[in-house]
């Protein structure tokens, strides 16, 4: 069987949940390429180490410009911070890698441009880690609506809610809390978690028009996890928006990190003429469904147990009715992007994809501060 | 419009309730009797004069034999204790009356079976209130088995659980606490509340044929609301049985009064062999209905709010989505005494009926001492 | 005990509910006045008199004035469409009757201006029926935030969802479906569903300060079921809005008759410091709450089933997990207006809670015209 | 770093549970031993070498004794069907080796007996997988009650229900359906199913004295996999029972396979004096609690979202809120062996364990064929 050599960059909450990815996959899914672990790649050689022991990378880099430069690496991961991703990955290209890029693809639309440059010049294959489009009850929703179970769309609303930032003692920067850093991150919960929201609204419901967006940060001056300094706190705590697609559909989408009770309740319904569909990532094996044209006296929300064989991926895991986890979305991304490798196809959300996204948090940050709708570029 | 005039025996939580349905009957449905509400009676003249004030009674009556030898009464609902049950249904079918009985219809099946001849010899119309057969989910569950939605059953299982006689210093005997008292309840939890999951069993899954009972009393002794003295308790705490019905399934049937965080959680389940039919008290708008010829990967549990026009007596009520309650069940009960008179087919369930759910609980009770599996007589 | 005459002015939807409330409270409250149902208004005699008799109404009246200047009436209840609110409700306070209104109070906030100051200055006790307010579990709800338990704000979000004219056959205008024509209603879902979503938030959450919204009108042209000719729909059938609210709190409200699979789930969650809550009306005897201070490991949403003695309004009813429906929220309102001219304390919300309420959705209107943020008047 | 040298007899269903869990462990937990695949055994030489190829087995064994005899190995894990799981147990046990054992431990408790026998002569670390005992939440459950926030235990009730063998066209024997066949899974649904909650039960609840059960086989006759014959069928389909426990608890039981709509649904509730617990396995990341310790007015069942770092076993796995599987109580049985070799202290359910809970399905198959209440042996 071929191999498939991975570069890791990164070594944090990403780089595990990467890592378990490729080093369960084979065991899964028939692949007709061996993941090899070859090298795991971090500026702290000590906790590089430690890593890629716990993981099975055979050898460590301290510098990401030696493991993009080994002949013996098929594809960079990036699973480094936000501020870090434009650089390597058009490295990489460049160096004939093949690319995965942890979202969002960029600090903003135009950096993300350069490195869809980069990558399509290159004609190396690339993909972004959305990976919550391969839970199979979001995937299973992507097949009803390609069957035209729903009909014509009405209303998206979505949101990702999470509680952790709320006490004011939460530090920005640093490891763990460089997402609280603009200059890391970019910017808050709307490139890290409306992000998420939007690849899966694009992928399901086609282009966004135009938004209408508020912002907020809730508190206003964190200390800083390396300098130790109190400073002004420059993302967003919250984020919402009103948007039209261009399906005539609309919508509603919300993120924030001040929603006391929910630790990552990623949430979204779609409403079309003929049937519903809603999901929640904190019961992600389950799809709600309605269809309409159930006979009406026995007409009901249908709670689907996504975990028989007839689901996406589920024929690959275990018996009907025992559920996977959060994890497993990678593993169907890694899945996925080597059968596309293999066939010729490849796989999205592809870096294009991810620019896609961009251009709406963008307009969305745009909109937050004109207090306009704005429009929305089309990648 | 003819008149339908109401004498009401007892001033307690039945007697309200069943006040309320005859009260509000001719608001919602369209029957061809006006009932009229003419006289309440109870042993207590102050307390009677007042419910009959809060009710609408034209009169009051401290002699329940007065009050049955009234002309002006067409209906006496009994209303009080089990232990007066059978002596004034039995005089009241004597004085040509129709009669109404709470539930269970009698302090034991042998009981019960005098006050079935004593109606049938009289020719009166007559009815229990086992009230939860017409909360409009339950009635739907009927209505899908009737069409056959579930096919051959293979299991019932039923629960009713409350948390409210977990402490000690609960008396026994006295108004609110006389269910509490074997010389008035007859038993426990098994006349209460299995008499309920029995009653629903028989009408939705046909006869049961034998059970295999286990009871609990867990505190022992209880002070008596009356006397003050201290003393040892007669009913059932928790009952239990397995059972098999006539038509092969399996039974499990449960009811405890010991059931932390649970106050009336009246639940049954019935699994067919096309479809399954699960319903909970506390919710009791909803009926949960799974179809497996729904296509594989679109099959769940269908949580059907049953609320809309075309599901039983719903279109008597509000507009599609506005949930109706626990006391509607009674009216509805009224409402097909009333249209049962009209049309000359007695709607059940009738003292025959009540009758057939007292041999279930004889058998129960008797599984209980005996510990052996006891075989259910026929009514 | 003294009477309190009611004369109602409208025999549809909210003809029904009202009357049933004035009927019942007596039945359930303790109250120094007995509710009296003297007459009923419509402009169809044969019409009233059916609604009067099936109610128990004493008499009927086929000109609202002349109901108006009976003496033997002392509360005027409108239940007619939106566009006779104001002139029957300026003509009542005039005539020194109390008034309640249907919600909205008026088709727009100028409009509702007059009617305020109608009832202002002839101080007669006015009401506006937002009787979503007196669900228990609404009214536990506020209680909560009253008692601090929440803490400071972060996030508003409500809906209310329907599905009941997807289909292009829905007529307008005309007995049932007079919400469809702009000219009756004032406007589609903001005034019909969104004004239940601010009442409450108004309630709970304090003023909104400013509004960013989004309508549309899915169905462009309806016949109209008086004319029989089709013309231009002049609603919203959906509508949306980002809001923030003074207390430095964000909100999104949506509303629509396009949501398929929904009847009439209005919904809501507070997300506080310290704890949060959520309500459905598809379950409304449910309030779910969130009580960050609970210890780490055992911290859970609660699944609270208001209906135990503790619980607002509940112990006037049955017994503990018995729960009520959708048309006790208006005995409620009833039991709480009687009460309240008892003790000389107006009970809310009053004519002027129902100005602001329109003072927001005029705002809502505007900026879906505008495209712009607007700012909400202050009532 | 010390290995830990497996060899795994099996490759079916369980096999790969139990190599996803050996391969997986050390990434996730810190142990002191490095698990080493060492090598794969089944009759069939092509699967076998296929098996050992997707899990990364560095050899492969056909015949099961060898396998026990080679000096590299230190732990054999029987993944066979239960027919062999005594004479493999044994002679590995004899050989010195380490012994896992797929459940339920044996054909009967006779059998059995044997088992716990040989691995306490030889001295060997010995454990059966009963591997929902460390599913988070039910592990949570064991700590609450074990702080004693229960009380006084009055009810359990558990039940297992599936539904894939209603079709009479499921064939018995073979690869896939060899459960049932009685003659190599020794009952059905008993030793299957109910052995799992049977296991939990012991573990939170303390001994069962003694039940009443009934089983039923549905469908009578079967074709078998590997004759091609129709015959008998010798399990049972269905089976019930009643308990009580020495804590005098009283409690019910049930499995089935004919349970429409029900995949895996393995539930269990626990009723004491001062809280409640509940937990399904459709929705394994969740425990309901119900605390009465709450004030009155916000009690309610707490849906836990068992998967914050504070949870048993999650600080290893994401970040709260994102939930892991099924497949991961199998890592953390794996990771509590391991470790309890570290500390000298057997991990349970040892085989000593095991037996405890085929005393009790031995007592509940004997009751369903006396129809008379069974006492428990005692381990």
């Amino acid at each position: 069987m071929k191999t498939l050599n991975v570069g890791m960059i990164g070594y944090g909450f990403m780089g595990r949940a990467h890592s378990n990815a490729f080093r369960k996959v084979n065991n899964f899914f028939p692949l007709d390429r061996q993941i090899v672990l070859k090298a795991a790649c971090g500026r702290d050689a000590a906790k590089t180490k430690s890593f890629a022991d716990t993981w099975g990378y055979e050898a460590i880099e301290c510098d990401w410009k030696k493991l993009i430069n080994r002949d013996d690496i098929d594809l960079i991961d990036i699973a480094a911070p936000n501020n870090v991703h434009a650089e390597i990955a058009i490295a990489a290209a460049k160096a004939g890698k093949m690319v995965m890029c942890e979202k969002p693809l960029a600090m903003n639309a135009d950096e993300a441009k350069t490195m869809v440059k980069a990558v399509e010049k290159a004609k190396v294959p690339n993909m972004v880690w959305y990976n919550y489009r391969r839970i199979p009850a979001v995937t299973l929703a992507k097949q009803l609506i390609d069957e035209g179970k729903l009909g014509k769309i009405f209303h998206y609303r979505a949101k990702f809610l999470q509680d952790w930032t709320i006490s004011a003692d939460v530090p920005q920067g640093g490891p763990g809390t460089w997402r609280l850093d603009v200059s890391v991150a970019g910017s808050g919960v709307t490139g890290d978690l409306l992000a998420h929201c939007i690849d899966t609204a694009l992928w399901l419901n086609g282009g966004i028009d135009k938004v209408s967006a508020m912002t907020e940060t809730f508190v206003k001056e964190r200390k800083h996890a390396l300098s130790g300094k109190t400073q002004k706190v420059g993302i967003d705590d919250a984020s919402a928006f009103l948007a039209r697609f261009s399906n005539g559909s609309l919508a509603t989408f919300e993120a924030t990190r001040y929603a006391r009770g929910h630790k990552a309740l990623y949430t979204f319904e779609i409403n079309g003429e003929n049937a519903s569909i809603f999901w929640d990532l904190h019961d992600l094996h389950r799809l709600q469904y309605f269809d309409h044209r159930d006979a009406g006296y026995v007409r009901g929300w249908r709670s689907i147990h996504v975990s028989d064989g007839d689901h996406p991926y589920m024929k690959n895991w275990w018996v009907p009715g025992l559920q996977i986890g959060y994890e497993h979305s990678f593993v169907h991304q890694v899945a996925d992007f080597v059968q596309g490798l293999s066939d010729g196809k490849p796989a999205s959300p592809t870096f294009r994809d991810g620019l896609a996204t961009d251009f709406v948090t963008d307009a969305v940050l745009k909109s937050a501060k004109t207090q306009k709708w704005e429009n929305v570029k089309k990648a």
